[in-house]
C-alpha cells in the first residue's frame, strides 16, 4: 500500500479517535516506511502518530526522519522522551542527528542522557567529518579468546540486543583487537568448539582517521558487513557497517558529479537549498570560467582584420567550440569516473593518452569529412573555406581529447579532485584552443 | 604488504621451487586479496600459481578474477578442475562468468558440472541482463515454519556452509515464502523459542523480473543483507545478497555518468576498450550534437549584414555560449542526479522551475554587471554594446537554466533517462538559443 494512502487512512483514524486501531495499523510497518509515513504528517500529526509507535522502534523510527520533523519532536518532546529516544539510539545515528542541530540544542540534550551515553556520543562527535570515525558505531558484541562457541551465543544473547551487527564478532584483549568471528562460523560449528580455533586473525580493519571514503570501498571490495575501527592507540573503539558505508559511497558520488558540473557540493537536497544557497553554489565557478572564456574574446579581437574579410567564417565557429568541447569532455568523464572508481590511476597517463590520441584522430577524420560535406555541398562556401573548417575541426577533437584525458589525471597527480576538471572547465579551455587553431588556419585563406 | 610486491616473493619461490613456501603464503590472504595477487600473474605463472590455492577457497578467488585470466584458465583447467570450480562457485557467480564467455564455450563446461547445478545456471543465464533474476542466487538457508531454534540451527549447520548468507534464513512452505528469521533472532532468543513466534511475516521482497536497479535501491532503503526473490508463480527462487546490489548500483552511476557525458554505455573498462570499440561508443552523439549545432551557422549567416557592419559584436560571443552552456549544465546535473536517488520527481516540476527562474535571475544580473564592466571599462567598446552584451548574457543565463532543469524533467516523464539530457545536449541547445538571442538584442544596434 502506498504510504501516501496509509497516510489519510491513519489521519481519519485519529479524527475518528480510533487510536487503537492507528497503533495496530502501525505495527505492520518496518522503521524505514514508519519514517516516510510521519513525513508525509504536518507537524500537529507528526507528534500524536509518533507517540503512537512502538517504544522499541521509535528511536530507530526517529534516526530516520528528516531534520525539521526532529527538530519540531526535540521541541515538543519531554525530558524524558528524548533521553529515552538518544539513549535507544545507536551512537552513529545519534550522533548523525546532533551533527546537523545547532550546538546548543545539542549540550541541551546531551545533558539528559546518561554519563555512557554522552561520553560516547561526544567522543564520536570529535572525529573530523571525512573521518571514518565520524561514521562508526560502538555498540559491537564482543568476545574472549578462550570462550566455547555455547558461551559465545550466552556473550550473544546478553550485548546482542543492543548492538548493530552480531554477525561479526570481535575478540578483543585488553582493548586490542585479536581477531574477528563471524555469526557463520558460530553457527555451522559444534558448540564446543573453541573461539580461538575458528576466528580469522588476518581481517580487514580501517582507523578512525581514515578517510571514510576509502572505508566505504573496502565494503564493495571485500563485500563485507562490517569493518572494525582501530584508534591511533591501536585500541578498538568501534565499527563501520555496511549500510552507513552505502550512504558514503551514494554521497561521494553526488558529490562528484556535481562537481563535475561546477557546482559546489552542499550536504542539503536540491528541494531543501534556498535559492541564494543555489546562487552560492554555483556563482563562483561560472565567474571564474566566464573570466577564462573572456580569452576567447582577447583572441578574435586581434583577428578583427580577418572577421570583417571573411566575416563567412564565422559561420562555423560555434559547431566547431562545441564539438570540441563535447569530445573533450568525453574523455575527461571516462577518465574522472575510472580514477575515482580505482579503475585507473596516474600510471596509466601514458597509455591513457596514447588511446586518445587514436580515438581522436579517427572521431577527427569522420567528423571532419561530414563537416566538409556540410560546408561545401550543403551550404554552399568555397573549397577552400570547406578545407580551412574541416581541418581545423579535426585538429580541435584530438587537441580536445588529450586535453580532456590529461587535466583529471594532472589533478589526481597533485591531489586535486580530478572531479573538477570536468565539461565545464574542459569546454572553456577547448573553446579557446578550437578558436585559436581555426584562426591560425583559416588567417591563410585571406593572405 | 602490497600485492605486487607479494607477486614478486611468489615468482621468487616459484623459481626456487619451494612450493610449500609459496602454499603457506597464499593461506594468509583471502580471497579478495588472493585475486588480485593473481592479477598481477602472467598466464604461464598463472595456472601454477592458482593449482596451489586452497581448494577451498579456489572456487571465490576464480570468481573474482579477470574474464580473460578465467578464460585462459579454463583453457588450461582439466575437466575434473573445471567441474571443481563450477560446482563450488555460488550460482550468481557462475552465471556471471558464464555470461561472458562464448556460446559455445558456455555448453563445453556447463556438459562437465552436474544435473542441478546445470539445471540452476541454465535457468539464471534465461533471466533478462537487467532483471533482478540475472543477479541473484539459489544458495540460501530455508527453514520451516515450525522448528524451534536449536532444529534451526541444525538446519543452518546442514545447509549453511553452501549458502551464501545464513543472516536471513527463510521459512518456506510448499516453495511459498512464509517469513523471514534473522539470525540475530536465532542467537538471541533461547533454543527452545518456535521460528514461527519471531519469523517476521511484513518482509520486503522483489520478483524475478523487477528492475535490478530497483532492486539494488531496496537495500539502501531498508539497509538489509538480503532480499528474497519470488517468480511469478509466487514461488521463492532465490536471494539478492547486498554485495552484488553495491555492484549493481555502482554499474548504474558510472553508465549514468558516461551517458551524462553523451558516452554510450559499456560494460568493459576504459583500458579494457579497444580504441574502436571506444570510437563506437563516442562517435554517434557527437555528429548528432554536430548536426544540432550546425542550426548556429544559419542563424548567423541570415545575419551576415550584421555581422560585417558590426564584426566586434562577435569578441563576446564565445564567452556568451560557454557561460550559458555552463549555466544550464549545472541545473541538468542537479535535476538529473536529484532524479537518480529519488529526492525529485516529475511532481516536483513546477516548484523546480520557478527555483530556476529566481536562481537564474539573480546569478544572470551578477554575471551581467561583471560582463558589462569588461565590455565597456576593460575593453573599451562602446556603452550600446556593452548593454547589448550584458543584457544578452541575463536572458541566455535565465533561458539556460530553464531548458537546462526542464529537458531532464520531462525525458523522466516520457519515461527516457534523464541523463542523456545533460551537459552536451543542453549546451548544444542553450548555443543555439544565447546566438538567437544576442543577433536579437544587437541587430537593433545596427538600425
Amino acid at each position: 500500500m502506498e504510504n501516501t494512502q496509509t497516510k489519510d487512512i491513519i489521519l481519519q483514524l485519529i479524527e475518528d479517535k480510533k487510536y487503537k486501531a492507528v497503533r495496530e495499523m502501525l505495527e505492520d510497518y518496518n522503521t524505514v516506511d514508519l519514517a516516510e509515513i510521519l513525513m508525509e504528517l504536518d507537524d500537529k500529526d507528526l507528534a500524536i502518530v509518533f507517540r503512537m509507535i512502538d517504544k522499541e522502534v521509535a528511536s530507530e523510527v526517529f534516526s530516520y526522519m528528516d531534520d525539521d520533523q526532529r527538530q519540531y519532536l526535540i521541541n515538543v518532546f519531554t525530558d524524558r522522551e528524548i533521553t529515552e529516544i538518544l539513549e535507544n539510539m545507536y551512537t552513529d545515528d545519534a550522533v548523525d542527528f546532533l551533527d546537523d542541530m545547532p550546538a546548543n540544542v545539542v549540550t541541551k540534550l546531551l545533558s539528559k542522557v546518561n554519563k555512557d551515553t554522552r561520553a560516547d556520543i561526544n567522543r564520536l562527535l570529535q572525529y573530523p567529518e571525512d573521518s571514518a570515525g565520524s561514521i562508526m558505531t560502538v555498540e559491537y558484541v564482543e568476545l574472549q579468546y578462550n570462550m566455547d562457541i555455547s558461551e559465545a551465543l550466552d556473550a550473544i544473547r546478553r550485548q546482542g540486543l543492543g548492538s548493530e551487527t552480531v554477525y561479526t564478532c570481535y575478540v578483543v584483549e585488553r582493548k586490542e583487537l585479536k581477531g574477528i568471528v563471524t555469526a557463520k562460523e558460530l553457527m555451522t560449528n559444534e558448540p564446543d568448539v573453541l573461539i580461538k580455533d575458528i576466528m580469522l586473525d588476518n581481517f580487514v580493519y580501517i582507523r578512525t582517521t581514515d578517510d571514510k571514503e576509502d572505508a566505504a570501498k573496502l565494503f564493495h571490495k571485500y563485500g563485507l558487513i562490517a569493518i572494525p575501527v582501530i584508534d591511533t592507540g591501536n585500541r578498538m573503539v568501534g565499527i563501520v557497517t555496511f549500510d552507513d558505508a552505502i550512504d558514503v559511497l551514494q554521497e561521494e558520488t553526488t558529490e562528484d558529479i556535481h562537481k563535475m558540473a561546477a557546482i559546489e557540493a552542499s550536504d542539503d537536497t536540491y528541494l531543501k537549498m534556498g535559492v541564494f544557497e543555489h546562487v552560492r553554489h554555483r556563482i563562483i565557478w561560472l565567474i571564474v570560467l566566464m573570466l577564462i572564456a573572456g580569452v576567447t574574446g582577447f583572441i578574435i579581437k586581434s583577428n578583427e582584420k580577418l572577421v570583417s574579410l571573411l566575416p563567412a567564417l564565422f559561420v562555423f565557429l560555434p559547431t566547431l567550440m562545441d564539438t570540441g568541447g563535447n569530445a573533450g569532455s568525453q574523455s575527461a568523464t571516462l577518465i574522472i569516473r575510472g580514477l575515482s572508481v580505482d579503475e585507473l590511476d596516474f600510471s596509466d597517463f601514458l597509455s591513457v593518452l596514447w588511446k586518445e590520441i587514436r580515438v581522436g584522430f579517427i572521431i577527427g577524420i569522420i567528423l571532419a569529412i561530414l563537416e566538409y560535406i556540410i560546408v561545401y555541398f550543403v551550404s554552399g562556401f568555397s573549397i577552400p573555406i570547406g578545407i580551412a573548417v574541416s581541418v581545423s575541426l579535426l585538429l580541435t577533437v584530438i587537441v580536445s581529447k588529450l586535453i580532456g584525458c590529461s587535466l583529471p589525471m594532472l589533478a589526481s597527480k597533485v591531489k586535486l579532485d580530478p572531479a573538477i576538471m570536468a565539461s565545464p572547465v574542459i569546454t572553456t579551455i577547448v573553446d579557446i584552443c578550437s578558436i585559436a587553431i581555426y584562426f591560425a588556419i583559416t588567417v591563410k585563406l585571406v593572405q
